[in-house]
């Protein structure tokens, strides 16, 4: 019989393929006396053999894949399982105080890893990180149980985790991983957002797949309906084959629309444009008839490396994108660092709210030199395609003033050098804190344009971490109290003759799409691969019914409320 | 000649008196090769001997004033300081290996603390605490430096500190502490709250009082100001003799409105209560005049003990605080846990941002048992005084609702027990989540009276953490962004019959009263000791003049448009 587990639908597709638990194992043991000590040694030096083996094996494919510097870490596991001042002592233990292997094991290890992290010295401490990791890897093949290596996926699998960090994703073949399915984690999570992005499907907030699924369970995820079902009967397989071929059939007549126009019933026309990190989305875009960039996150630009980027780094990458999409428009946001996303050459301050921290443009006024940096290269590449600059995190409209007045600052200076710069470079704000939504009539005299960040003005308004499973039912994206902010923002911009677009998440979802065009929404930035479907939704509704929906749920009271609403005007 | 430090006037008043350093000492070494190795032993055991000596002062004196429990730990410190399995070591690493004292202690003293942290074992942690502390006491005596004791101050003085922990504040005995003065904060921190609260002058945020002031430096705290005068001129201390006699003359003043009505120049008549933490807390509310209690803070209750606090106990505190007061009212704020409250006995979850986190009626829905105890209790205090119900953290109708349901579930519970409850109980909420206020028309249908927490209210609609130094400028409770907010709240609960109070800071604010009181707010909530200083104001205002100046200073842009358009317009 096959077993059932409902989640959050985080990305379109679905999935069938066996499962790869990237579950962290269960590593306890109880100490006991052994009697025979010599076949306790045994046992010992067998499971390090293993480890060595197993070791030699990840270096190897690591050095080919990765590179000798990402390899050197494994290299470093193998020095620390060949040192006999580590090795002796545990084997003296088993056989002088007669301890099981894995407490000789673990006793010995735990004296070496607090000596050196007693040592005030950064080798040392790497040392002991590396004694760690290597006796875990020696417990598990001691304990029997598996440790996930995701970088040794070599077949097609479904992989089962708590949640997928960052880095996690990035090891991810989308050539084996065919789809994921994750305890935790909603819809604007790091690996939802990532899963949409590689276009794999996936299914999180399960809260249960780590303790329902084993490895080699043959795994269904339904990213479309959010449902998550464990060895398939004959009768379940078959109808998800059908599916299956439905969405493709789906996906065909979305393609159609690639060059089509964004356009209501009713005649009123919208941009969709999406939602990149590096360069290399563009394609993506182009492919899903994206009409442009609405949010260019530069963060990536920042991330993975020991200093900042050069402005000549950063002038080619935006002059790529902004070639790479000729006329259409590209908005840069500027870099909004801090929060979850930390850079650690920066060495930020601990915070114990960094949500409500020193990030993003406050880190920006703060350190002009890393902005101007900044600034001047997207000024240098201005010239290159159809360049807007957007501030992210702007609370205040100090802040926005001064923000633009160090951009024209840097642009008199090019302009002294000799550099050109593009005459007509629209500069707006992302409203993601609550103030300048409330504050949108004031800061539309000001600014070109406004992007509304939906998943961090939601988690603002309602106090609310996005990130924190125990509160999560108060990500409420229908709650009226941010319909009537999108409202605020959106009138506002229209009074003073701008424009209002959307970034976060909400901008692709299909149960608010229909109540942000009936507001008079601009521009829908969202992952490029939910631009089609979005296109479609939008050419099969009349833009007039829709204010009339918008209006009806403004008054409403709660988010379920209107999320009820719009599924029954809609049958959706 | 004398220093002048700029800070935020926290609480009222002004103090001279002699430094005392609240800071932790640096404790920092160089390890080296001694010659003389006896003379060296002769050190430790001399630094040894007045750590023994000091300790022996400070448990004594602990046992009289805190009682034996509190006393215990430093007993657990004095069997460290005597035990030869850490003391013959460190002599022998002496003398062995020709260590100087402060490294022969630390390398000794770290091995004992990693060993018995690794264990895992509650005890065997304590006692590595244990080893930490009088660690540094030895090493502060063999450095030659001081560890300051707040219990130990025997004279006045104005204690210096980074900042103050609630822990160090209760430990101030305001016998000899005149004032005090720190690095970080400002006036919503715990530091100036419970300065306002024991009426003891204080100046916060100075940056550098720790890095400019030494122990025994003379030093004037101007909590009135906000200045900082370190060893001032014969001038200066002239100055402010006489300003602290004005300041005194002021207050004469002010008393003799004990009994006054707050009322404003053209016969507006608004409500001044006090915001308080435990019953002992009213004799300031009486003697201040004070109409009520706007705030009473639960949270007090159930901190610093092992466990929950029972019915019983409850329905005394808070039938205490309501026969107290006769028939004026108390407005009680349900328990309001989690973020930087911290409750150990609940084991909450660690949190990345603990002030969006789970906390306040979020958990008390969750955790229903600790909810419905405290609701039976109050319902049960109900016939003792005029008592009002106030849910705190409500960021959407549906929590409201439930709370309510749960309160009216126990009310029929104990009137089915035969148990007398009273009938009249108004249930509020607290705005001060930014959905709440922009849906405030909507609860305004269902709630009996709003009060606006105003300091979470503006960290949340800011984006900005209170307590986080570094964007400490974001706390803008004139930005128009928040009046707005408080606008829409005074107005949705007039229109439908309800009253609405503040009980944040800004309540007791003199540059907010004049906004307050033009935008229509009926009660304000603040520290007892600020009422008749808020009253004596509101007396001199016309309710009209207000209005106009509210509706002026809605109009503008930021924080300090409107500041500077309420200093002028009242010449403040």
């Amino acid at each position: 019989m096959s077993t059932l587990l409902n989640g959050i639908a985080a990305s379109s597709g679905i999935a069938v393929a066996k499962a790869y638990r990237l579950v962290e194992p269960d590593l306890s043991f109880k100490e006991t006396v052994v009697d025979h000590v010599d076949q306790e040694v045994t046992r010992f030096r067998d499971a390090l053999s293993i480890s060595v083996q197993e070791l030699e094996t990840i270096r190897d494919r690591a050095r080919e894949e990765l590179g000798a510097d990402k390899a050197a870490i494994f290299e470093a596991h193998l020095l620390v399982l060949s040192d006999p001042e580590l090795i002796s002592p545990i084997e003296d233990s088993i056989k002088n105080d007669k301890k099981n292997a894995e407490a000789a094991l673990k006793v010995t290890a735990d004296m070496f890893i607090n000596m050196f992290e007693s040592m005030d010295n950064e080798y040392m401490k790497e040392r002991a990180a590396d004694i760690r990791d290597v006796t875990k890897r020696i417990l598990a093949h001691l304990l029997n149980v598996q440790i996930p290596n995701p970088s040794m996926i070599s077949e097609e699998v479904v992989v089962i985790a708590e949640d997928l960090t960052p880095s996690d994703t990035a090891q991810l073949n989308k050539k084996y991983v065919k789809g994921f399915t994750t305890d935790i984690g909603g819809r604007t999570s790091h690996s939802a957002i990532m899963a949409r992005s590689l276009e794999i499907p996936a299914v999180v907030g399960t809260k249960e797949v780590t303790s329902s699924i084993q490895n080699g369970d043959l795994v269904i995820v339904d990213g479309l309906n959010g449902e998550v079902h464990i060895n398939p009967t004959d009768e379940v397989l078959a109808q998800y084959e059908k599916l299956s071929e439905e969405y493709a059939k789906q996906k065909e007549e979305w393609a159609k629309l690639v060059n089509e126009k964004s356009i209501s019933l009713d005649g009123h026309e919208v941009e969709l444009v999406a939602n990149i990190g590096t360069p290399k989305d563009l394609k993506g875009v182009v492919e899903n008839g994206g009409e442009g960039v609405g949010l260019y996150r530069t963060e990536f630009l920042y991330m993975g490396r020991e200093e900042l980027p050069t402005e000549e780094e950063q002038f080619n990458s935006y002059k790529a994108v902004l070639e790479g999409l000729a006329d259409k428009p590209v908005v840069v946001r500027t870099l909004d660092i801090g929060g979850d996303k930390e850079l650690p050459y920066l060495n930020l301050p601990h915070e114990m709210n960094p949500f409500l921290g020193y990030r993003a443009i406050r880190l920006c006024l703060d350190q002009q030199d890393i902005f101007r940096t900044q600034l001047r290269a997207l000024l240098r590449a201005s010239i290159f395609g159809n360049l807007k600059i957007m501030f992210p995190m702007i609370s205040n409209l100090d802040e926005f003033r001064q923000a633009k007045s160090i951009l024209l600052e840097e642009k008199e200076k090019l302009q002294n050098e000799g550099i050109e710069v593009a005459e007509d470079i629209e500069v707006g704000i992302m409203v993601e804190i609550p103030s300048t939504a409330v504050m949108a009539d004031t800061f539309a005299k000001e600014v070109d344009f406004f992007s509304i960040g939906t998943n961090d003005l939601i988690q603002y308004t309602m106090a609310a971490d996005r990130m924190n499973e125990n509160i999560s039912y108060l990500y409420q994206p229908y709650n009226p109290a941010i319909l009537r902010l999108v409202k605020m923002v959106v009138d506002a911009a229209h009074k003073e003759g701008k424009w209002a677009g959307m970034c976060g998440e909400m901008a692709g979802d299909e149960i608010a799409i229909p109540i942000l065009l009936g507001l008079g929404l601009d521009e829908f930035s969202m992952s490029a691969t939910s631009i089609l479907k979005a296109r479609s939704q939008i050419r099969g509704l009349s833009k007039s019914d829709m204010e009339q929906l918008a209006s009806d749920v403004l008054a409403m009271t709660t988010n379920d409320e209107v999320l009820e609403a719009v599924k029954t005007k809609l049958s959706l």
